[in-house]
């Protein structure tokens, strides 16, 4: 069974190694990569999608997106964890191919349309580029096969603030247009990746295995690794983006839950991903007024680490 | 060795088996207890407050404060946790005894000066009494013992909305106020309380020890685990106000943490308590300007409920 997907990024170090992941898994079929600003901006995550694809041998059509959020001001790029240009400011062989002419949303209300029912939009930036598309064409939440969201937490608190988890806090307002659709949802988020530890072991066999892509993916880990190890005391890195990817292939290693999303977008708790079990009463009903989407809260994360070292190998 | 303690309280079932529980046991010397609006309105706090008192052969000093937030508007009491008389709607002896003439605010400070350094404050309800104390004099909070308040959650989500626990929620602004004042300070949230079930074999040990007092505390307790049953889907109740003294007098049963907390006050997390750990980083460096506080994490349930169940046999 393949997988035809679009990979909605912000290439980003974790975002590289789920990207190396989309183009060679064998049940997954890469329909595109489109590119949004966040782990950096986003000429610099178009560049870094290209490249990618082209280490790997492939010809993924890769479409720009948004360049900043939908209402709020910008945050700027974090270069201590991503490196400025992205990949952990290693050198980078030069780009040889170029973006779509149509943008990242008239990309997915196209590229969904053509195939209904079968795409499934893998997000793990901020999702800007899927909020326009709904609101270029907001009936594609009914041929949408799936969405899947690398984002939010719902009991492990926030990467960015106390509470809110980075590519939420990015776009709020987008968050909560995205979480809120309507559309089959399932949100992959800091419960789960922070419970996964891709370590040196797991990079030594991936860039074995990788040959020129290879070489990128474990210079750009050691610079994302040194910061999980000053800031966070861990030794390795979370492979964020690539657990919604296994979300995807192997959900037997997650437990979920269904229930109701609200994203906060004022306030001290901006960004925060506010989950409300399904049937749960609470004193205001608004709490369970939103579409019912399904939430990952708990992962077999060595399972999951292993399975991104095995895929790459 | 005594803690001198201000018992602040809406009784409310578990507030009344955590009265007992300051009346009855020997390291706790009871200076007075000071009612709020919460599970039941002020009036019937101060009456059950007299009630408990007598029925327990003491005369402690029972001062009448907050009839609401300090802000916000009102919500109803809960009657279908506490029953409408707070007490599980049995039928309860007359009281002899009355209120103080001074106010909860006003008893609080008295106190706290005539024995400066000594005394605990132990919050159970809404914190409007403790609020408007530091309104009415803010230098007590350099000769207050330490304020334990039973409220909020840091990562077990709420109980009135999904991030907000009902005494935080019913004033908010009043437990921003409190939280943020600088006095050394220990929350005990749901994220222990939930951990600790009190069972019938409990209750049935508890009515059997403690007389007149006794009927009442097994009598209103079957309206509340009725209560948890129904919703919750508990054999038993959390007796949350009883763990904010079990914090006190048994903290080696309780894992804590020390960091900065926020309330939100407004916006969809009204009422969260916002937890950022001491020594964390965010993108916001607001997080950290609040003081350092403790919170309780985690919590050997079972011994703390055995322990209730011992100091009331």
């Amino acid at each position: 069974m393949s997988h035809p997907i679009i990979f909605d990024t912000d290439p980003g170090v974790d975002d590289a190694q789920a990207i190396a992941i989309a183009l060679r898994h064998p049940e997954i079929e890469l329909l595109g990569l489109t590119t949004t600003y966040g782990n950096v901006d986003v000429e610099t995550a178009t560049h870094n999608a290209l490249l990618l694809s082209e280490l790997a041998g492939r010809d993924i059509p890769v479409a720009q997106g948004a360049a900043g959020p939908m209402v709020k001001d910008r945050h700027p790029p974090p270069a201590h964890i991503h490196g400025a240009n992205g990949l952990g400011d290693i050198t980078l062989p030069p780009v040889k191919g170029k973006a779509e002419a149509v943008s990242a949303p008239q990309f997915i209300v196209d590229t969904v349309n053509a195939r209904p029912g079968e795409v499934t939009l893998v997000a793990v930036g901020p999702v800007g580029n899927l909020a326009a598309a709904l609101q270029l064409d907001p009936t594609i939440i009914d041929r949408v096969k799936h969405v899947v969201i690398m984002g939010g937490s719902i009991r492990e608190g926030g990467n960015v603030s106390p509470v809110a988890e980075a590519n939420m806090f990015n776009d709020p307002d987008a968050a909560s247009r995205v979480l809120t659709a309507g559309w089959p949802l399932t949100l992959v988020g800091l419960d789960v990746t922070h419970r996964c530890v891709l370590t040196d072991a797991h990079m030594t066999r991936i860039e074995a295995g990788q040959g020129e892509l290879g070489k990128v993916l474990a210079g750009s880990f050691a610079f994302y690794r040194d910061f999980y190890r000053e800031f966070l005391g861990i030794d390795g890195c979370c492979p964020h983006d690539s657990c919604a990817l296994a979300w995807l292939l192997r959900p037997e290693l997650f437990t979920t839950a269904r229930g109701h999303l609200t994203v906060a977008t004022a306030g001290d708790a901006r960004g925060q991903t506010i989950f409300a079990p399904e049937g749960r009463d609470f004193i205001e009903s608004r709490w369970s007024r939103t579409p019912l989407v399904e939430v990952c809260l708990s992962v077999d994360g060595a399972a999951v680490s292993d399975w991104i070292a095995d895929t790459l190998s």
